[in-house]
């Protein structure tokens, strides 16, 4: 089956071509930024998210602004390479893969930096494809892993957006979704609407719309009953970080989703690439939460929903034991509990994994 | 301890006073009305909601008019009094707390139909009197059976608002919140939001605000995680509908809200006034639920959150199984399981209920 493919992030005639997601779901607008000023803008204004997706659009716009350098000399080209890199870097001060990313450009550049000048435009160019490529490769690998879990007409149900939108190819969660879908199997996702920021209405709903997926929006409320009456066979979400004995951090709602699907015996997934793995915490309880502010929850697109002055409590992220996950899924395959020694030996790749 | 209390609905010098809910929890607004015209709209636009506050609201409005006919003769006054309740009626036209109201007025002057008129429009005050003092007893009941299952310090999570606005007095979840605030008990409410509608956010929120009650918002999905973290003792919410086996609809989310408590250890309770139970449906899945549009969810406050054309399932209510419930909360005492035994039982008062 030909999927209609989401391009978060592309190459277009020399431009860096994204979904201005500032406009979804209502409309659905490309941008083409030539410019190191176009990309700081649309990262900081949040047009295109979700830490892999940064990463790739800093990386593609750097070297898509070097490709149009006009230095003299290789001492001009590598300072304005340097600037933009600082200046792209400043964009997003919190985003470890915007500071990744830019790093292994400026690297890429730096193991050449005798060559011709045109010959380094080109390794910029390249290294960017390549940071897309594997961004692009380990998505679609989570994908196939998970879609072993996946039969013919099953129902899945899923929280926030763990999707392609936040990165250049599958997603994590969407990852399985998408392959099963592209495999010809019919699957029907539900989609929390994922309060307070609704990013499971406004993101997945449209991306797996986008696809040809079938999706039906739910409120979070609704998931109890959505599984209770049998449409879901297995829930899939993304995670955020993932300890040592199998403890997962992932948006807020996430850890009520899997008591539910215990309680209707759904098994539980969470798929993550292996840069989610933190074997420094022993346990879920060291992961630390972010609290956001009342604001968060007690206002809606400008709008008060509650009174003034009411206290609201807006933790970020909850934490799943792993008690309640039936595997993780990954790019490197499934990984089944015992998860205390299981995580062990997938941190160690030399190790062969217990694949199914 | 002396408590702010909410008047949804009173006398006000011959007029009727409200709350006007369409400004909450935004503005704190009362309105006055003395004609059916002013009432008929105020419960036309939902300016007064919740079925016991409109038959109220509805009856104090008629003996207002009443009050004031100009009306020669009993003939003319009989007439005009038809009139009038007829066009009450018309206001929700599936209210069945409004037709029983109307229907009762109608009976109280037609019992005295050849006393002077002063005595009939006396009788029709004192019969609006005694229905909102009837229900605001039976609110004050339900509180003090509840109260009892609430201790000094406890954390009470609720779900939508079963509280004083939908009522002339503590309404039924809230009530024993109430009451156990009244008797100087430190109690701290948890509101989930209760999407799609709100009813938590706007109204629950509020009216634990305005009498003082320490309250928090969450959004529905942080419901377990407050429960994890050892906050929530009890859980009470109310109830639609109630079958001969116990299971209980309400609005949609309390089905999961059960199972969250269930999975913590921790009791959930459902309060409601006797007319509630329904010994006619079996089991809960007799208790039709009523779905609502896409829109609902799709929407809010006019926005857009989700894409054009996404599919959205809204059920407004769920049906949480007898099992889940530790008991129930009604104006004539808690009931304990079994609840097959014991709300046959409940439904002859002759025989004496097992209080606690």
């Amino acid at each position: 089956m030909k999927m209609r493919e989401i391009k978060t992030v592309e190459w277009h005639d020399g431009s860096v071509r994204i979904i201005d997601q500032t406009e979804l779901p209502g409309k659905y607008v490309l941008l083409d930024l030539k410019t190191v000023e176009e990309m700081w803008r649309a990262i900081r204004e949040l047009k295109v998210r979700g830490a892999p997706a940064i990463g790739i659009a800093a990386a593609m716009g750097l070297a898509a602004a070097m490709k149009r350098s006009r230095a003299k000399d290789r001492r001009g080209f590598f300072a304005e390479l340097r600037q933009n890199a600082d200046y792209l870097a400043s964009s997003r001060p919190t985003a470890v893969n915007l500071f990744w990313a830019l790093k292994r450009m400026a690297a890429a550049a730096d193991r050449i930096r005798d060559k011709p000048l045109p010959e380094i435009q080109n390794a910029l160019v390249a290294e960017a494809q390549a940071i897309l490529d594997e961004d692009r490769a380990m998505c679609r690998a989570i994908g196939e892993a998970g879609d072993a879990l996946i039969r013919d007409g099953d129902g899945i149900l899923t929280h926030c957006n763990a999707g392609g939108l936040a990165t250049s190819g599958f997603g994590t969660a969407l990852a399985p979704v998408y392959v099963a879908h592209e495999k010809g199997k019919r699957v029907r996702v539900y989609s929390d609407e994922t309060r307070p920021l609704l990013q499971g209405a406004r993101l997945t709903l449209w991306e797996l719309q986008h696809v040809g997926v079938d999706v039906t929006m739910i409120c979070d409320n609704m998931a109890a009953v959505v599984m209770k009456q049998g449409k879901v066979n297995l829930v899939i979400t993304g995670a955020d970080r993932v300890a040592a004995n199998g403890d997962a951090a992932n948006k807020i709602g996430t850890y009520g989703v899997a008591l539910l699907a215990r309680a209707h015996q759904i098994p539980f997934y969470m798929a993550w690439p292996s840069s989610t793995l933190d074997l420094s915490l022993a346990a879920g309880g060291d992961i630390p939460i972010e609290e956001r502010g009342a604001d968060e929850l007690t206002s809606f697109g400008g709008m008060r929903i509650a009174p003034a002055g009411i206290k609201a409590y807006c933790p970020a992220f909850d934490v799943t034991p792993h008690g309640l996950i039936a595997a993780f899924i990954t790019e490197r395959g499934l990984i089944r509990p015992p998860f205390g020694k299981n995580l062990r030996r997938f941190a160690r790749p030399d190790k062969i994994l217990n694949r199914e």
